[in-house]
């Protein structure tokens, strides 16, 4: 999967590329699966909301075999490689609920703010990759992104420890409403499979969900070999340390997956 | 305005009608600034959040000369009396802010559950029309609505006086999940001027407004005259006691209002 001259032009622009559709519905119901089973486990690398519902499961392409080929999937890995313009390494890796009735917000952020200010990743050549595992609607807490906000570098930020129960370090209002008049919200929406691709300087942030329906988003952080992060405060599990270029599989690494499981039953 | 034979079945299957841009910017553009001096208003039928930001200004028509004309015009009125069949006076007048980063959630819940509990209105003959004060998109906290839920009567509720600053009969998450699990989930988005009718039985829901743009929406709850309620156990700011028929004014009285604020510029 090869992107065009006229997407990468609009992903320098914009910051951000939506391409619906990318995995098959066989695909995704695997992955949504693995999904559930990844939050039933008891494990510290899956972070819950302060009701005990899962928030965010950390690095589950260490432990899941179905997350694990997901994360060398050439429909995601080499999108990355030709906008970074070289080999990538997986900085993190979540599979994030946002639970009906209880997903909760996540604040104004950019996530290269973190990234530099907690584990010295040296410079911005690093961005995310996400795939949908469900129906992402305006009634399911989808994520917001303002346009052009990459594009003036990282942002102070204040440490918020208190909204939900993830540290993060978040924008102000100000800075927030400034850039939106600028550049508006965009809160891309769309069936399960879809693709959304955003520079790790673009500012987000998603509501809470209160519909019955889930939401969950699988977010790749990939980032160019040369660029890997200089400290290692955070657990290995949140921010990686394996800088080795990711190699990718093939393109039906999963429905392969799906085959075996079907041939297993 | 007179609605369709299909709008009138669509009405009757769904709950619900969405008609996009009924008022012009002018109309829409003084409204807008009128409810910004409502809000500043240091009244009791000024609900606020517990942040302090106005969340829902109640009985605006009865000391704003704007919401006055509005809570008159034909063009919500007329359709509202098609559909009732007959006469309707204002049962409930709000201009829901849905503030900038602090508007807060509005439960799932039903009107007439609340219009039957507190104020004993006889039959669900009554419902709502809304006007669009903002442009509503998937950003700024828009309604939610499930398709079909106003054809199994009244559901039970419990009496929330915890979620928000503002008490409500709320619905349970088995029943919101098995209704939506029937007929989906919508959130009708457009421009401002745009204007949303519904059901007084129909489910709906808005969730908090983390974006930097307000979205201010003027509900007119109706009913018909018959129909009107038998107590008075709420502040009459909230449930009204003035049942004579609405004479509705000429279709252009807003614009009237906007050209008198001109010529005494």
């Amino acid at each position: 999967m090869q992107l065009s001259e006229q997407q990468l032009d609009r992903f320098e622009t914009e910051g951000w590329l939506f391409l619906p559709e990318v995995f098959a519905p066989a695909e995704v119901g695997l992955l949504r699966a693995e999904a559930d089973r990844v939050y039933a486990l008891d494990r510290e690398e899956i972070w819950r909301e302060s009701s005990g519902v899962a928030r965010t499961a950390f690095a589950a392409q260490t432990y899941n075999e179905a997350f694990a080929r997901l994360g060398r999937h050439p429909r995601l890995v080499e999108p990355v490689m030709q906008i970074l313009g070289g080999p990538v390494y997986m900085h993190q890796f979540k599979v994030n609920a946002k639970a009906a009735f209880d997903g909760d917000v996540w604040q104004w952020h950019q996530d290269y703010g973190t990234w530099a200010r907690d584990d010295l990743m040296p410079e911005p050549r690093a961005m995310n990759i996400a795939l949908f595992l469900d129906d992402v609607t305006a009634a399911n807490g989808p994520l917001m992104i303002i346009p052009g906000s990459h594009r003036q570098g990282v942002f102070d930020a204040g440490h918020d420890l208190a909204t939900t129960s993830y540290p993060l370090w978040t924008l102000d209002r100000e800075t927030v409403t400034r850039l939106a008049e600028a550049g508006g919200i965009e809160a891309p929406t769309g069936p399960a499979g879809s693709v959304l691709m955003f520079h790790c300087n673009l500012v987000h942030a998603s509501p809470p969900n209160i519909s019955p329906f889930g939401r969950v988003i699988v977010y790749l952080s990939l980032c160019h070999v040369d660029n890997h992060i200089r400290r290692f405060k955070r657990p290995q599990w949140i921010a990686h340390r394996d800088f080795a270029p990711i190699d990718c599989l093939p393109d039906d690494c999963l429905l392969d997956l799906v085959h075996e499981g079907q041939a297993a039953e």
